[in-house]
């Protein structure tokens, strides 16, 4: 099966429900979840069938679309508001869940439209938003890593999955390995497999093999190591929520990569979308993290990994200070915290005046 | 089945033949590999069923008795001097084992006992050494530990399985958390799983349940952030390689641990026996570092995590730069690499000098 792209999308509206790639089977099974009810994608988004921090902000939106035929508002507006309520919560870290549902309730609002048609026609501008996104942070990326690594060649570590699986297409930190590889800069990618879900092991090779791009996988704690051994020229990761003072919180391994990667004097790059970008969220200490409990930690791939009854802690997300981040990438601007911007200091310059 | 003891010892000489804990097997089945023949052994080494840097020291050494049973001396030389090698270059990280082989064959050449009875009474001498050096590193470290942290009580990480199983019994690291417990002292251990092979996870937590100390297991990545959230008041490590300059050779993670510690102004300790200590081998940049093959990344407990042959880097273990760790506890001292010891110059101080 392709990789996720127009004709094979990670997530779509297909009549009257949600079409998604189910990614806990691969790369094993290439399996769909179609959802027609509110529930069933609640449960996609809590057991990371969907995931990735854009992918969930349009599943979301869409899935405000669908609570519209669900719980239709003019009937029980309780209803809908609470079915609304269970996707927004579906899952805390991420920003982009509630704040992509509540750009779709105020388009229902100020819309004079039907709710249902509102309701899609939002999502499908954020969706579109977010593949024009993805094209753009996956450009600028991939030459802003050039100039920071001399023209390349680029060897490239990451974490977790950031490719079209996490977005709509192509991806955050993904798409910026995608786009080194068709420059043809790209000497190898570095994923760590990303315990406990091992979404790097699971989904990252899939899509890499498919970009025909070359790799290597290893363990989570290899990377820090490797770093230190010179055999990564450039760290890039992915986000789950930025707080105003750059602080990131992101798949739990991110902050060891980071501190690996100031240790070897390696850049640190995280790419996400501005709408990954939380300015109501002073710093990382404020973003909840969210514990997912023991039972991912004490099993591997469903097999027991540990003596029985065994405690878990299971933070699935980690907070990478922002002192030790090079740079924050998205589709409209390089913020160099490195060298003392800020988010919101050049937030008003356009696009070619930064790159 | 109890913990390694006296009556349940990870690794003892029976009837002519290795009697060992098959550590491949836990926690879900207590088995036991009988080697009667060189080739066993170096299996078990290689494929850790036996494993830890003190305990296949003493494999090696009643292997060399095992190989003048098989491959007796005065009959064929070469063929003794190759299966003895292919013993001493089973693991090539710890630097145990082919010093603990060396020991035995001196011990043989020295001796006017014949051969078996002279190896047999080398490898017991060597397995009573580590006995005694596990009981007191235990004691010297919970001490050491206590001091470090204002009488505790305290919560301990630590990294793959370095307790009776990676020793004769009781242990290194694993050691000091169980004499903390002893002491009514540990609020909690904290073991992260160590992937890929997850001794942290099978067998750690094996070992901690049956001493019933209270533990939490969490994936490896997850160290450095609980670290950074001021969840843990020290890290425990064992070793398998320590340079002259204390630049430590330790399982795949401990680097990461140690980067997570120096950030969050936690101590990170090394225990480890004399016997670790490789005065021979300068800095950890001299220090082979085994690569296993990416079968054992590629998979989790035997199933597939990954896009079909998928190739990996598999680093077994990393080194931990002295500069980061606070300081080395042995069985007869404790090295402050932080306040300038170094492991040449308190070498000659009798232990009641030291602590």
């Amino acid at each position: 099966m392709a990789a996720p792209s127009s004709d094979n999308p990670t997530i779509e509206w297909v009549d009257g429900s949600i079409r998604m790639i189910d990614q806990t089977r691969l790369p094993g099974e290439f399996a769909i979840i179609n959802a027609h009810h509110v529930h069933t994608l609640v449960e996609a988004i809590k057991t990371l069938a969907v995931r990735g921090a854009p992918a969930i902000g349009v599943a979301g939106a869409y899935g405000v679309a669908l609570a519209t035929r669900e719980f239709p508002v003019d009937r029980d507006r309780s209803a809908f508001d609470e079915a609304v309520q269970t996707i927004r919560s579906a899952r805390p870290t991420a920003v982009n869940l509630a704040k992509r549902v509540d750009e779709v309730l105020a388009d229902i609002r100020d819309s004079s439209l039907p709710a249902e048609r509102a309701a899609l026609q939002a999502a499908d501008r954020i969706r579109d938003e977010e593949l024009e996104a993805s094209v753009a942070m996956g450009d600028r990326g991939a030459y802003f890593v050039l100039d920071l690594c001399d023209g390349g060649p680029v060897r490239a570590m990451t974490i977790c999955n950031t490719g079209g699986l996490a977005t709509v297409e192509r991806g955050t930190a993904l798409a910026v390995i995608q786009r080194l590889h068709e420059l043809g800069h790209l000497t190898e990618a570095l994923p760590v497999e990303t315990r406990p879900l091992l979404q790097g092991g699971r989904l990252t090779t899939w899509e890499l093999h498919r970009m025909g791009a070359p790799f290597r996988l290893m363990v989570d704690s290899a990377g820090p190591f490797l770093l230190s051994r010179g055999q990564a020229d450039v760290v890039l990761i992915g986000a789950d929520r930025i707080a105003a003072n750059g602080d990131t919180a992101n798949k739990i391994g991110s902050f060891s990569l980071a501190l690996g990667a100031r240790h070897a004097g390696v850049p640190f790059i995280v790419v996400a979308p501005e709408s990954t970008i939380d300015m109501a969220t002073e710093t990382g200490t404020d973003i909840e993290i969210e514990d997912r409990g023991p039972t991912e930690v004490i099993t591997a791939m469903g097999t027991p990994i540990a003596e029985a009854h065994t405690d878990a802690v299971n933070p699935a997300f980690d907070v990478t200070p922002a002192e030790l981040i090079t740079a924050i990438v998205t589709e409209r601007r390089v913020i160099r915290l490195d060298q003392g911007d800020t988010l919101d200091r050049i937030d008003s310059l356009a696009p070619e005046d930064i790159l």
